[in-house]
């Protein structure tokens, strides 16, 4: 069977396969057989719309099962569940005939601020690239393709379709870039999504070095490059810079605008071919999706929703053993989200649910009616706060419930509207009144347990105030019986924390520079984001990177290094389980060069692995770092290096708690540049030919800079300042200096003698 | 008489007047009655090489005052008292023949490791511009050339004839060129000295936009811009960019590189005479300096210099009244400091001094043989260093002297060795025996004060754990004596800070990025830089910009502002001296605009004044706050905009310790930018032509997104949600738009019609 490419098309129909029919849908040529495939919003479940394609469908949208946003499921740090939930995703996709869910979203949390941050996975890429990674391949195990997405350095919501990125070279391979880089290399999405914004002055979707150079030559992707909706700034550019599809329609206007471009010359067709192959390609690929029927098994989804939701809290804190509660315990259950759950994050990704459980109820079907509940503040928008009822009432309602409890659960949390896709938050902290209402719980019984919901980091000033703190952040429908299973003891908590818990907002490095202004946003903290940041500065947190706590322990043994012969490292540790139940434990490497020509973060995280462990097993568990993951990006050759000497490599709970240190040797790669005019006189005198014939050319004039022709006293300190001074000359500026007797020729010569392996000509 | 110009000259000749003919000085040309004439090192003295111009003269020099340099000095914030220093300075280059002194330095000290920073004012521009400005005055009084250094973003050591200072234009602007501005147009001085660096990519000594443009153009200088010594990269694109005059001497190599270029048209040789009429401009007034002849009044300089050392000392603490001494009390004076002072940085500005005080012998004059000495500690290089005695001996002698002392004074400070031109510090503590010794003696006894000897600024980390604290500096060749005016309280201590003192280094705004790499430093900080940035964070500090004590105690009274016809605001306070001694007191003024379009400092300094007030008496200060000092820079016009609206004007003894506060209502500046297809909506909608009209257009689709067609929920938590959202398109990305009935054509007629004030067609 021989398929039409795009070379049987006639250039209109070309141009009409590099953008929308409508919202959703790509065109179709008829006449070549080519179909119309659908794409829908994800990335944590299907919002497909109903009713037809040609509006955003932003009011109302087929029920799906609403998985954790990234946020939540990120906090697994586990690539199996993930790839679980994205093959489930992609079996709702396939049902409602969808192929392409657009997600995962992996953008790094540059700041808490960033009011999309509920959609993205992590402030560190390791853990964006490989949890990303597992996502795409759920998705694509159906025959539904990703889309990854935002590509790339879209860090907040703040003016997003103009502000440029301005991010240095380092930053954007090291942290923006590499999650990209991870997913496109070992997971290889059907589709890869431009963002809408600038990076370094330069819109994402007409930028040929990114979606050209790296994306394809550098990584390999071979899929599509789709716009983000609306992100077509001068769409011939964009076709000749690698972005193949633009979405929505344009109605024609752009299609038509390519065409011309062509026929001008200003557009070769082979560039247009190449958007429509790939067009096509990916309609091959789509077609390809075996047959899948509904209806939607709603009962296993959620479950598996449930399941998710578990493995998503990270418990923060946990004194005195408040949790797990004991069924026969009396609890008041306190805050509005205990029964109007916050379970996902608006805009885009904003699914219309099968169904969605509260914790209350969750709670009761355990605890029965020796569960208590009182609103304690309303949400906006929901049922409490359409009931009237004051904030005093409110309150004194809760401090009564509690008083009276054994334990007291107050569910946190931020307001749907603080929070959302299209706006950015300008601070971290929970309302007012949600606060005070918990001063008030807590002076009525101590024995308070804090249960948060929020996409977004929050500040947690009372966090050295209760005994105990769960962080949930957005757990999907399924959540409320999540909450129950995790507060009960049902299920073990096993999250750890993907962001840090900064104690201000101030703390943060973006802080500052964060969301920028006039078009512009520096990323002035270069590649100390995040941890990297905090540790850096030796700042202290409320929480650290990778902590979350357990019901039970684990102790971890002494951890060994091997290096494979491929040059990636393998850390091997025993970890036990030292309590009494079973668990799940995260275990982190981290790892630093102990010297290093460039800035480095004091540690970087480079594998992790979430491990079963049943009550007093002991397992080994082997992580691989992979070699290219020490790498640093090198300015002065544009690529990938890695260091060669000692590296130190920590196995751990989290970013603060450091198991075990271990060191390896790692052979490096070589940089050799060429000497120049510009290379100092320490360049050069490093130089193992050049070296020693510059020192005697230069031996008066250094001389002379020594004080070795005078008694008095130098105006450098001594011969070491000397020398890190004059190290720093370029040897082309002594030319002709008074003193120097060298000329520009015999230096060239030198120059040119030493690159070549060749002794100068005396 | 008519005097030769560049157009009587050869081709050979105008490249001649380019270069030095040595190191020091300029050629002549004899044919035109062109003489040369000579410049030396600056900037807190004269450092004129003993013996001939054709070497650097490092070793020896001829004998000058060494007054305090810039560190110190700058902690008067006293103009009038620079400006006396600035002319002896002149007395003393005119006496030596010498047309022009390489000075006043006055970069920003963006970070305390910068190894020139004892060379600069401070960390704050309005500080470093007025200071800078009152040294050229006093220079060029003397008919004498000032050369402002270094221009410009030269705020390190480490590979500084090579790193580029990647600034964004805000900060640059704001923060590291407005001192030099403030110099330019307020002092006029002959001849500005480009830096080494590269600003953004491109050498300081070839860069048209900083040389000629900002320098020329937007600031007005007419004098010559003279390379600092090797700076030259390439000769003839810095010709063309605006560097009249290279030092030192090339040889004749880039003299005959400019004939060649002129020669081949490569460059025009209208640039090339504007140059050289420049130097001949130069020569001409050096020419008139009214004749001085020897020899130096050494005691009447030196005299000046101790005045001048005595207002440079920063009384950081006293508390319990331990200082001033009295003559009656036993003093037991401790450290290596006391007979082997540090009052000079090393490098280009290294001082043969006429002869150096040290501060045992300052205080024996006073408290004769009640005041004890031990050494302590050794400092490298020194006597006691030299005698051989171990740690243990000197810190057991020292413990000795203090315990059956009143008081004990202990010297600590720098050794020259650890901060030089040339290279960076690596961290800001004080040597760790000093510390030690320090810890032994408060041991021994409490009343201990600290005296500190350091160009650069170091931890205190014992700020807590004694009384008194006096920072010196570097104090310059009378420092001993003034050191010990000041402890005895013959000169009432009123110098401040101009720099911060962090708690710890990681805590400044450049920690991470400094010093750059790979010949990059990038100012990840923008304008937030010093106590901008500890400000803005919230960060704590040892002691804050501005922070001073005194033994007497200033009371003020309320601030009222009052704006001028021109827009400067005079800013009118009574401040009295509440104590029992005449005093010094240096008034503050920072002003702070309410509401912002960019990211501003909490505060920023906008005038100054040091008020000399009588014990009991009262003054009306006037500070003049200039219209130009409440502007930011403003990237979408390239231009500085005052905002309009109401700013906040604090009346301050030191940038954390606010006396009053009021507010002024400021006429703005009017940027007013045309609509185009990237204005977002929310510019559109804001427009009172464009907005009616682009929401009644738009109606149908913004009617959709919020939700009005549906009775689901909206993918946005709210109304306003969806407005942010929405807000942030740009207009032309809507055109075409599945649901959108406007064609580019309307949305440019509607545009062009809104910024011509004229109706768009209907």
């Amino acid at each position: 069977m021989t398929e039409s490419s795009a070379s049987d098309l006639t250039l209109e129909e070309k141009a009409s396969l590099t953008s929308g029919a409508d919202f959703w849908t790509t065109k179709a040529v008829d006449r070549a057989g080519i179909p119309s495939i659908m794409m829908t919003d994800g990335p944590h479940g299907l919002r497909k719309q109903a009713g037809g394609t040609d509006h955003l469908g932003l009011a109302s949208s087929v029920p799906a099962t609403c998985f954790p946003p990234a946020v939540g499921i990120g906090s697994s740090f586990d690539p199996e569940l993930i790839e679980r939930v994205g093959a489930a995703i992609g079996v709702e996709a396939a049902i409602e005939d969808v192929a392409i869910v657009l997600g995962p979203g992996i953008n790094i949390k540059r700041s808490p601020l960033c009011g999309r941050n509920f959609e993205y996975f992590s402030e560190d890429p390791l853990v964006s690239g490989v949890l990303g990674a597992a996502s795409v391949r759920g998705v694509q195990s159906q025959g539904v393709g990703s889309s990854l997405k935002h590509f790339a350095a879209n860090n907040q919501e703040f003016d997003r379709m103009r502000a440029s990125s301005d991010v240095d070279p380092r930053p954007l391979h090291e942290i923006y870039l590499r999650g990209f880089e991870r997913v496109v290399t070992d997971a290889q999405p059907w589709t890869v999504m431009c963002s809408y914004n600038r990076i370094n002055g330069v819109y994402a979707s007409e930028d040929p070095w990114l979606l050209t150079q790296v994306l394809r030559e550098d990584w390999g992707f071979d899929g599509l490059v789709v716009s983000d909706w609306g992100a077509v700034n001068d769409r011939v550019a964009g076709v000749a810079a690698g972005l193949d599809l633009e979405m929505p329609s344009s109605g024609g206007r752009t299609d038509a605008q390519l065409v011309a471009a062509v026929r001008a010359g200003e557009l070769a067709e082979s560039v247009l071919d190449t958007a429509a192959q790939r067009a096509i390609d990916l309609v091959r690929k789509a077609e390809r999706r075996p047959a899948v029927t509904g209806p939607l098994d709603v009962d296993r989804h959620h479950a598996l929703a449930r399941e998710a939701a578990g493995r998503s809290i990270v418990l923060l804190k946990n004194e005195g053993g408040v949790l797990p509660l004991a069924p026969e315990q009396k609890i008041a259950v306190i805050g509005a989200f205990a029964t109007e759950p916050r379970f996902q994050g608006a805009g885009s990704s904003l699914i219309n649910p099968t169904r969605v459980d509260n914790a209350l109820d969750g709670l009761r079907a355990v605890g029965g009616d020796r569960v208590t509940y009182a609103a304690g503040f309303a949400v906006e928008g929901g049922a409490v706060a359409a009931s009237g009822r004051s904030e005093e009432e409110l309150r004194a309602e809760a401090v009564a419930v509690a008083s009276v409890a054994d334990v007291a659960v107050v569910m946190l949390g931020l307001p749907a509207a603080e929070e959302s896709e299209g706006f950015d938050r300008e601070h971290i902290d929970l309302p007012a009144d949600q606060l005070a209402l918990l001063d008030a719980v807590i002076d009525a019984n101590p024995a308070t347990v804090v249960v948060l919901s929020n996409g977004g980091v929050v500040a947690l000033p009372f966090a050295g105030r209760v005994p105990a703190i769960v962080e949930t952040w957005l757990l999907g429908q399924a959540g409320g019986g999540a909450v129950a299973d995790v507060l009960y003891g049902a299920v073990n908590p096993s999250g750890k924390l993907t962001e840090t818990i900064p104690v201000r907002l101030e703390d943060n490095p973006s802080y500052g520079s964060f969301p920028g202004e006039f078009g512009h946003v520096r990323y002035g903290e270069g590649v100390l984001v995040g941890y990297r940041w905090y540790d850096a500065k030796g700042l202290d947190v409320t929480f650290p990177f990778g902590h979350g706590l357990s019901y039970t322990t684990f102790e971890y043994g002494r951890a060994s290094v091997t290096s494979e012969a491929d040059g990636d490292l393998v850390v091997s540790i025993d970890v036990t389980n030292t309590g009494e139940r079973d668990g799940r434990e995260v275990v982190q490497v981290y790892v630093a060069a102990h010297a290093s020509a460039v800035q480095r973060a004091p540690r970087e995280l480079k594998a992790f692995s979430s491990v079963a462990l049943a009550a007093g097993e002991t397992r080994t568990v082997d992580l691989v770092v992979r070699r290219e993951d020490l790498a640093y990006w090198d300015v002065r050759v544009d690529r990938w290096i890695v260091e060669p000497g000692v590296y130190r490599v920590e196995v751990a709970a989290s970013s603060r708690d450091i198991r075990s240190t271990s060191t390896v040797d790692v052979d490096g790669d070589v940089v050799s540049l060429p000497l120049t005019m510009e290379s100092s006189i320490g360049d050069v005198m490093a130089h193992p030919v050049a070296g020693p014939i510059v020192i005697g050319a230069l031996g008066g004039f250094l001389g002379e800079l020594n004080g070795a022709d005078s008694s008095a006293a130098s105006m450098m300190p001594n011969d070491e300042a000397m020398e890190k001074m004059m190290a720093s000359f370029p040897i082309g500026r002594l030319i002709g200096f008074p003193g120097i007797e060298v000329t520009h020729d015999q230096v060239e010569q030198l120059l040119a003698g030493a690159n070549a392996g060749t002794l100068p000509q005396a």
